[in-house]
């Protein structure tokens, strides 16, 4: 490498750029070049030539198959293991002085080689990018090699601090963005598709919003983002808020704000804790352009509710099923069973209580069995009401039985419950839900 | 604080904003509020309410003392003390399972609380600013009292990582600047001081370029910033630079770009290498701008010079300098001795050959005892050319004896230079600087 | 009008905008009250109280049926006609005294008080669009009334101004422009219909390009626009153009820029010459970005081409059509004709030799009878190739016969060709074309 | 020009630009080539290169002499005169066939070509600003010839429809705004002059706002602007407002705005009426930012009150002064003698009193005497107060004998205000001001 000049490097790589690793009069790009580079952007040259050495790996790693990733990766894991006595060593040495020396010696010791390279490849036009996607190759690939986990923990650990809060914008989605991001969020929406460019445009009318946080280096990229509608009262099922024929509502006249969809964008930044945020931002938000708003409220599915249905026969304790509502539960099996008017009409006491049931008292741990559940009532939110026949999709029947529920979010309460729910596990729910919980089966 | 709401908070805190804690009618905030927000940050409580502690944490932190601060930092160092013992617990487990969570259990327990309080910090508006402020009174208050290192260790580790070069952007700044920008480019120049708004206007003329990194959450605040003059011929002396009476260039006439000002803006960003990529940057831009420009270099002081000169006596091995000449050198404490002809006669050959033999033999360790010559060394350049009588600035005469140099960066060269210099020590100059160092002393 | 305060208007017709005229609590607005707010207007109260004058005028306007418009405009007409005797006066002071003042009283004598009352309406948000909106109107409501064309004119020579091209600014549509734009672009898209998103995304894909002129006040609707292809050899059929399974060109290897699609966005500015402007400067930009492009060419319709042709044999000194062509020429209308082998093979001799007569002959006065070619050669454009089963699409093949042509744009011989079409009457054409041209039928 | 092609011209005069024209190499530009540029920008060739010729044309005239552009004015006058016999005819013609072909041909004969050649020189990059240049350079050049008067008349007739209130938009100037348009506000301040940048930066602080009105097609020149202050209670001194000690007020505690200086920038754009639009726009802006603001006012001079003054023992009915006042009078012409008490004692009195006549009978035709009574009374405001000693500075001295007044806008009748003065000529003035009027010498 030391003989190749700066300048040489930046003709014959940056600019020729991607091109370079597609053309096939150029050596294919192996992990072990794309060790090597790494190993080089740590040492002296690394230095003068980090951007270009940085860029060749940007554009190196995009070209690996699976196979060359999972070896890059090994590598990564094998070459720059920390050095256990070292840690002994510097830790005891800090105990004894107390020193910032020692203090950096020891935190120099435990941070793997690994995180140095990733900031550096950072140093590259969309080095941030490559990083989210190898997060996300490496989540995928440990499945293969547990090994990889603590590579892994080291890219989690830095893009868990470069995308702080601090770091992220809040920015209104709507008719006047650019289509290259609106084509992303129609691509990422994952909870209720978006069925083209007319479905898109109807959820942004005058009484619709969608916000994202965007981070700095990928402006044109969202990072999550939700969907809200402005309506009158809480709204009950999904098709009220997509549906094509739907009549608009002057936004000034609305009383409630419904955020009906939260997606999360790339898988690589799995863990980092955005939604709280994006929810409560986008809150306050609405309540200073539109005061009229008073209730702001979820609708949100129940994605393990069916799951736990399945084995809610060997839960008796839980869901005081008789052998009489067992069958009748079996019928929602049945194709179209909702359009039958008798079969729904049987289902519904025994589901919306088995509901009741599930919140309150299916675990996973300590915590709820359904996930929205745990991460809006970790948010602080309240349990407001249950939808029977809320979302008629294949999706929403096969993981929530076709049922919708509304959190509510009362700015007066989120932090109270928010403590209820943290340190002392209480489900908050409305009075409502609490009674259906406590029906006997068959009343 | 359980028992405040989130808006609660945000009435009382948030929009009333600074304000608060500056009115007499609010009591004063004291290190011990604020070490209990930290703690509350951390907290289950603090997930919910996380922007609004960081903020008051924010406004807080402004107007504490130093005094205040110093007892702040000190419980922020003792509060959150590393637990030796975990840690070498911990290494043994995971040297034992090598596994992601094992490996997480070590990386936090070595990683200090604080961190994680700082990163939730960042989450405030200005928070980041916080921070860079934090660091530079941590840098100072550890001189009184060297417990503190710690922290400021916690800090330097997150703002490097933070202020990755992927993360800062190249900006030009030029007359359609902000004013508001402007201004603190003017406060920040400390090389050559730019005296009011004409002086600027003039470093922003058709032939003059400046050029400034900024990171996303700082957009008015640049981070480092450099200015260049578009000449004909290398420059001697920055009095023809920075002249008001000078005569503009056509600057697509310009067959050299000289860097005769770099200048960090922050204190609390002290020891983040920005210098060396913005150099590079803005070197690259201005050759695809002006492509008839050949030679890119610097017009720097010499800012160790005289302080090594003063003690040159002692050091004859490196010096050479015979009982005649020392009474010559002598003559430099004159005023305005420069301007006396038979004085700057008999002191120029002397000088600039204690000048050459200072940047070749003189050290710091193993690299040069110029500061300045080690930033440029470093980073590829060749020490070009002594320019006599450079900068008859008071500053430029107390620290240079008057002398400046240009260091040239030749792309071609940069990543040679570099290696040579890192790796073999090796002082790149051209040879007539070396013909010089090696002249016995009166010839 | 004038006991109503400035701040009560505000109040109730302002923030209430377009909204107070569309509830049926607020009485219908009638072209009288129209009317008499256009009065007002131009009286002393409206000097101060202008822009919300305007602003009722506007919001009004836009909710008249046709039969108001109609009688709005005749009072309009009616209402501020010029006074013949007055500008006969006034013209011959002005003869006699030559001076500023009889020179502004003339003018002022024979631009109609309608003129100042469309300017005013301009003041207010919105105002450009509704003049615009109301020429497109008058243009259609004066084949009812042709007293109209007075009004129309004086809004015609008003708009003409405004839109003079210095006040038009040229922007690239890609898929980074907003959406609310794209989908106009779909919509004003009458040469080649773009079928949904899919089909525009392909017309911005990297080897294509879009500009359209926008004017300051209107930001978010394109004046007119110009697709262009990046290609290699000039393109013979829209369908290679637009195909959905092309493949796309690295564009810096393209040598052709191909004009595929020019739109005129708003009737309301007929008669405005954008085209000429445009095409211009695409053309500059195009080659300041891909200086390997060094064919500039049209594919353009031929839109007069089948109505001409239905009268050829009436015009037989142009068309010399033979008995027996003319019975293969009748052939053309059987639906599909061009999927039969046979009929396409005879039809082709000599749909191409009568083209070729068509644009060296046919003529509507001293300009060719085609309007493309008139727009085209008076630009300063050749025509270059007759281009056979070019345009498949019904309307191509109904006004074409399916044949699509090239016009060049040479830079080097626009101003030449420009010249000798306009003051020579000379049609510029390829040498092949001239020769096709005199063949004798049969041939 | 026609063997010219467009490509030699942009490689020629554009690219080249204003240097070519600057250049001793290059033949000088002559009045007549200008002619001949304009006579071709009208002719067919100008069709196709107009640009171009704008281009040149715009290049040229920047380097004329006073004595070139009078002769280019004066070929521009008497190449383009208008035929009275046509618009007799035409006059006529319209008379009796009442449609828009004759209504075309009438407005075409009286409408000069000249303006048709301005309208070709807008489409020049800085067409407009040459354009508001050349009538700056008219108004000045008409008083040696008058000829000249109708040239100005077509241009000014043009400007006021391009600078029409629908093309100007609002921008707030602060800190933000770039150096380049600061620097402007600066060089056009002329009512209270900005003693340099510091100054400067004290207008624009938080108590502080300035607006502008720009155009679209001069994005970084100020048409006019607007200072003003927030304060408590109307201002009554100009050093209270722009001393260099002042505190700042939270602005949010303000309870009046003061307009103190408003400045047009442009003397080509002379007579276009943008004051009262911007005085209501700015004021409507502050009234939403700042709801707490009750009184706008301003603090306006009364610039012809010592003209007037020097001639009011002639007018006597105005003024009313006894021999006895007008020995006292005379002491105003003494150096400083505001600093001596017993002077000002005695002038206070008597100079009030005849303000107050001034403002109430001193007429220019049916108007007052006075200009900025003239335009703020037209725009609706009331004359309030006059203050003693409200302007120390020179100019103040000399124009308005030190006095200062405040003319309110009151919303709620500036309407009527308006009304009152345009119809009923009636001087809107407090009662105070009245009865000040009314009262008799030497009371």
């Amino acid at each position: 490498m030391s003989s190749i000049s700066l300048s040489q490097l930046l003709n014959t790589v940056a600019d020729a750029g991607v091109e370079l690793f597609r053309k096939s009069s150029v050596k294919k790009i192996t992990p072990v070049m794309l060790i090597s580079w790494c190993e080089e952007l740590l040492s002296t040259a690394g230095e003068a030539s980090g951007i270009t050495l940085a860029r060749q790996i940007v554009n190196g790693y995009a070209a690996l198959s699976d196979n060359e990733k999972l070896e890059f990766f090994r590598t990564l894991k094998s070459s720059y293991e920390v050095d256990i006595d070292k840690i002994v060593q510097f830790a005891n040495d800090f105990h004894d002085k107390q020193d910032g020396d020692s203090y950096s010696k020891l935190f120099a010791a435990v941070e793997s080689k690994r995180q140095e390279i990733f900031r550096r490849i950072n140093q590259a036009p969309d080095g941030i990018s490559t990083l989210v996607s190898m997060r996300r190759d490496l989540l995928r690939l440990q499945r293969e090699d547990s090994n990889l986990t603590v590579v892994e923990k080291d890219l989690a650990h830095l893009l868990h601090s470069w995308f702080n809060k601090g770091f992220l914008t809040l920015r209104r989605i709507d008719w006047n963005t650019p289509a290259a991001i609106l084509e992303k969020v129609i691509h990422y929406e994952s909870v209720h598709e978006i069925k083209g460019w007319g479905d898109l445009r109807r959820r942004l009318a005058a009484d619709r919003m969608c916000f994202a946080f965007f981070h700095g280096t990928m402006p044109d990229e969202p990072i999550i983002f939700v969907e809200v509608a402005l309506v009158n009262g809480m709204t009950e099922s999904i098709r009220a808020l997509i549906d094509s024929e739907r009549n608009e509502l002057d936004p000034a006249k609305a009383d409630t704000a419904v955020f009906y969809s939260i997606n999360n964008c790339h898988e690589g930044l799995l863990g980092i804790p955005f939604g709280s945020f994006l929810i409560k931002q986008v809150l306050l938000e609405i309540r200073s352009e539109f005061p009229k708003i008073k209730t702001f409220a979820t609708l949100s599915p129940v994605p393990a509710f069916r799951r736990w249905l399945a084995r809610a026969s060997e839960d008796l304790q839980v869901s005081h099923v008789t052998d009489d509502e067992q069958k009748i539960l079996e019928l929602i099996d049945e194709p179209q069973w909702y359009e039958n008017k008798s079969t729904a009409q049987q289902l519904r006491p025994i589901l919306i209580r088995l509901a009741a049931r599930y919140f309150l008292y299916a675990k996973s741990g300590s915590e709820p069995y359904d996930p929205v559940a745990r991460f809006h009532l970790r948010n602080g939110a309240k349990l407001e009401r249950i939808n029977w026949l809320g979302d008629l999709s294949p999706n929403g029947l096969k993981q929530s039985a076709g049922i919708l529920v509304n959190y509510v979010y009362d700015l007066d309460e989120i932090v109270k419950n928010h403590e209820e729910y943290s340190s002392n596990q209480k489900i908050v729910v409305a009075s409502t839900i609490k009674k259906l919980a406590r029906k006997q089966s068959g009343q």
